[in-house]
């Protein structure tokens, strides 16, 4: 809703979001469905209904709009931004509309990718904007069946800004956002949540204040479920304009739009585009202070502080809409000085979740893809079930091809020279590599004084939970044990247990020990003599880069290695070692080494062919101590095979 | 195969084994499948695979063959030899056929009945005979559909004996086995394993043995799977025969018919139906103590085993198959002698198991029926889906109504009169209700000596589990809380557990302790009170015969209570409390006061009345703490009830 500055898309990589996987959506008698696990209604609900209950219990909600980005690597930044800043729990994030930026293609840019990525993949619950003037019937409805697919759930039906400077109204066109409203309900009928705009101080355009309340009224009765405002410099703007939508009967929720000033230039920018008048007081404040950017941004924060409380004070307001302009922050400290940022550590489930309709009911995943749940999803976007009949003795599973690495939500978030320097401008043998692991799992710098902070298979730092094992981590990497994925046994902690509790209160969580790493072929053919020690109970799945598989699981069964047990509810298995999927992630696995680390380097360099030796000739190792009521045994497995080898 | 003396079948009570249920076959969305637990193959196997295993892995195996009985009492002892001959470990089961008794009728003493009853309420792998000759086409297919549609999946295929002395082929029509092989195969393809008789000595109506031979090989060829021999006196003989079958191509298995002798009239009979020679040796032996029977049981033990021992050590003999005639002592002493009688007290799932085909994936039950298995597969034999997708969010359960109490294989094991001394001629009270209730529970004999082995909500004496409540549930009977249903909390025990274990070895069970009674208006209402402090940790369910329902429990889903975690596999969870299906147990348990026990005294009687009061008004409750590592609260619970009372 705010107009920032138009922007021309830079024609980037295309990315395809919704192609890539090699099979449908057959189904199978032994799918290994568990329980139901309706474990938080946020995943049931439709946006309309978390905003009412929300307002029911008393509950005060923020929402968070963004624009899409001019640049592939900027929607790399915007993706993490959405990571980060879905953390503070909002309701809801929406996704601006831009006609001039292709707004409906498939681009890495364009407003349906970036709000794509968001439900699917950031696990938002997401308003996708869309404007209808200058566009066709046919055009209409083929971005909405296109959102649709994607699992897009909510449109802002907004009119849009004519091309032309004079506009005409369309005989049988869209020329007024109430068109695009009942078009969405005539051709989709109550599938989607419909927002419409509001105006405290009247549209701009509009013949008067009332003639524009009378506008919206029409808009709502159209079939909108609830109005964003545009913003407002004084709580009593919207206060009066709230009363006044009421008098005329508007009963849907209003959701005033914040807009913390941030910089001189953008609120002019703001200014000129929305047609608004900043009041008199706060140009008295901003023009001495105009070249101080902090000093602008602390009194933003401020302005916006003081008017959000006066707004939630008066009882009328539940919810608060920010616009960010893509910025961090300004908001999250308004949000966190009102109390209503709420980094909520409890998890729903052990595992990122999709806010895709369809994967409403997904309770369970393969674990090795604890650290990269976004190419989980993209390898099974096209799912119809979850997880799909492919697990329990299913041997052909689905997994979609993951050959996009360059998929701007699937890459590194750090630039090449950023990995150089992590990963080793040159690598001088095997051991070189060892290093890299091992300062991944101490957080110690590397010989060049380099923090390893991500590596091809965890973008991010090591989990808290991980480092319950580093030590032990730590030595195995040392000598040549590749970990990419661990987990400790748990035997019944608390629900709540603030790093490896999961689900609501009042449940236990357990774990089976698991331990997944890269290794040489030498150190496996010791592995699997000490392994016979070990026999009923650790099971194993050792894999080459050509699909040579050594297993003594008895057939192609999952094994739950994270479930939980809560008041009232059958058990949730969240997470399982599936022999058949491993073989898809296997692919992955095996390619990251090439696509992420070897392609840094020089063809025929030296560092490069160290890293396609490790890719051609090393196995990829999982292991599960079924014990998990005992002490861990993996550790001792490893010993005895280093053991074995000296 | 053993001709016993046919017998018309008196008109008694008829029971029907496929209707009695109300509804179908929707399935739901939000069924509540729980994991693929395919805990012993010997459910997912057909029986000739079963063989084939067992062969390959040098396990010794036998399998038990019955008559259908006489009359309905003798047909709920004989329902009782099943359950405890089962308990040995048959490999299978099987049911003659009687021309003459109606044996494809839903008689509850017809041939298809009895084995309609061993495979579906008592869970073995059975065979039903069936004869063919002087029957149409028409009538055989409609055995088989029946028998098929009842969940039969194995058919001995028999001539049977002609009406007439003088035996004519007819034209097209069923003159041989191989007719009714070759029919099998083509109506139904490969659903049944067929079976088919051998004679050791020729069949006694052949040209020559060497004929008999060829026609038997005529029954393979045309589709037969595998061979039960007629009964014979020498291990040479059958060995021979087995050798000579051999030699002509005839390569399935071929089993042993075994008939230990116990008694001299029977083998008498016997043998002149079979037209078998007696052995000089034996008839030395036996004539001498004709009289004496258990001197001929004792010889018939002793031969038996010299003879089943040489045919095992000859290393060409797999599985035993017993003429049993339906008595139990002679055959289960030769088994035991043999080692080969296995009560192995490991139980793949925590309830007893069907073996109808389609209930073959069923991995969940509601505990309200732990003690009443049959009933519960009675009233969800419509069921084509495990649970159903009943449970979840489901409020319509399909549970067939329970109005047939007469059925055989659902009514009391106990006469009457037994009934009458153990539940009281006269009651006073309500408290001698009390009494009885408690009596069950101590196994102390009533003020009139008799000991109360089995109550209305369960036909057997109290399970080894529940005696581990035995204290505290005698402490609450004698208070009026009348315990039908309990199991104690259970934090992590081996799968091996002789009392709480089930599943395969190596893993481990779990339990939440749970609490099922009956109570008094005033008690419940304390109760109600006492629970509110215990709100987040007890789940109730609390309903009268009128289905007033109070209940914490948030919606209608399962409440996982019992689970068990594997080696290699995914949970498995075997019992829940089910709001919705405990709606449809109420009923049934409510019922049983009646049924069973309002109706042993005349009506209007003070004793009737008594019963029909506590009916009436009293309440069913059902308890849950969901806190299985903590010490079992629920005691707590109903000692602060009573404290509250006074």
């Amino acid at each position: 809703m705010v107009n920032e500055t138009q922007h021309t898309c830079s024609a980037s990589s295309s990315s395809k979001s919704d192609c890539g996987s090699s099979s449908g959506s057959e189904s199978s008698k032994d799918s290994s469905r568990c329980s139901t696990p309706v474990l938080d209604a946020d995943r049931h609900e439709r946006l309309r209904e978390k905003m009412r209950r929300r307002q029911d219990s008393g509950d005060k909600w923020f929402s968070l709009e963004f624009f899409p980005p001019r640049t592939a690597n900027a929607a790399v930044n915007l993706i993490s931004r959405f990571d980060r800043m879905g953390a503070g729990g909002p309701l809801f994030i929406d996704v601006t509309w831009h006609p001039a930026g292709d707004p409906g293609s498939d681009k890495e840019t364009s407003s349906m990718i970036i709000a794509n990525t968001a439900v699917n993949y950031c696990g938002l619950e997401t308003i996708l904007h869309m404007t209808c003037c200058n566009q066709t019937k046919d055009d209409i409805t083929g971005h909405l069946q296109k959102a649709k697919r994607l699992g897009l759930k909510n449109i802002m039906a907004l009119r849009g800004d004519p091309a032309g400077e004079e506009w005409e109204e369309e005989v049988d066109g869209f020329n007024y956002a109430v068109d695009l409203v009942k078009h969405i309900r005539n051709e989709f009928d109550d599938y989607f949540d419909i927002c419409v705009a509001g105006y405290p101080k009247g549209h701009p355009e509009a013949e008067s204040y009332e003639a524009d309340l009378r506008h919206l009224k029409e808009k709502v009765f159209a079939g909108a479920d609830f109005i964003i405002t545009q913003l407002f410099f004084r709580a009593e703007t919207f206060l009066r304009f709230m009363k006044d939508c009421q008098a005329i009967g508007i009963t849907c929720p209003i959701i005033p739009g914040i807009f913390p000033i941030q910089g001189y230039h953008s609120l002019r920018q703001l200014v000129k585009l929305s047609k608004l008048e900043v009041p008199q007081e706060i140009k008295d404040v901003i023009e001495p202070i105009k070249d101080n950017d902090a000093a602008i941004r602390n009194y933003g924060v401020e302005l916006a502080v003081s008017m959000c409380r006066e707004l939630l004070d008066s009882g009328m307001v539940h919810g608060l809409h920010f616009y960010t302009l893509n910025r961090e922050v300004a908001t999250t400290e308004v949000l966190k000085r009102l109390g209503i940022w709420k980094e909520d550590p409890r998890r729903p489930l052990p595992w990122a979740v999709s806010a895709h309709p369809k994967r409403r009911v997904e309770d369970v995943r393969p674990i090795f893809w604890a650290s990269r749940p976004k190419s989980y999803i993209y390898r099974t976007q096209e799912w119809d079930d979850f997880p799909n009949g492919r697990w329990g003795n299913s041997s052909s599973p689905a997994f979609g091809e993951l050959k996009d690495y360059y998929l701007f939500y699937l890459k590194s978030k750090s630039p090449r020279e950023e990995l150089l320097k992590m990963w080793g401008e040159e690598l001088t043998g095997e051991e070189s590599v060892f290093e890299v692991f091992t300062c991944y799992i101490t957080g110690e710098p590397n010989k060049n004084g380099h923090k390893v902070t991500c590596m091809p298979w965890n973008d991010d730092p090591l989990a808290t939970e991980t480092n319950l094992l580093k030590e032990q981590l730590e030595k195995v990497n040392r000598r040549g044990i590749l970990t990419i994925n661990s987990q400790p046994n748990i035997n019944g902690k608390p629900s709540t247990d603030p790093i490896v509790g999961w689900g609501p209160s009042g449940g236990y969580v357990f774990q089976k020990a698991y331990l997944e790493f890269f290794t040489s072929s030498e150190i496996v053919t010791a592995l699997l003599k000490v392994l016979k020690k070990y026999e009923l109970r650790v099971n194993y799945h050792i894999v080459n880069v050509k699909g040579q598989n050594i297993t003594n699981a008895p057939d192609l069964q999952p094994n739950a290695v994270t479930w939980g047990i809560f008041p009232g509810r059958e058990i949730i298995q969240p997470t399982v070692v599936d022999p058949v999927s491993f073989l898809s992630w296997k692919d992955e696995a095996f390619a990251l080494w090439i696509e992420q680390w070897a392609k840094l380097y020089e063809e025929e360099s030296p560092s490069r062919m160290i890293i396609q030796y490790i890719h051609d000739n090393y196995y990829l190792v999982n292991l599960v101590d079924n014990d998990f009521p005992l002490e861990n045994c993996l550790w001792q497995v490893v010993d005895d095979t280093f053991e074995l080898l000296n």
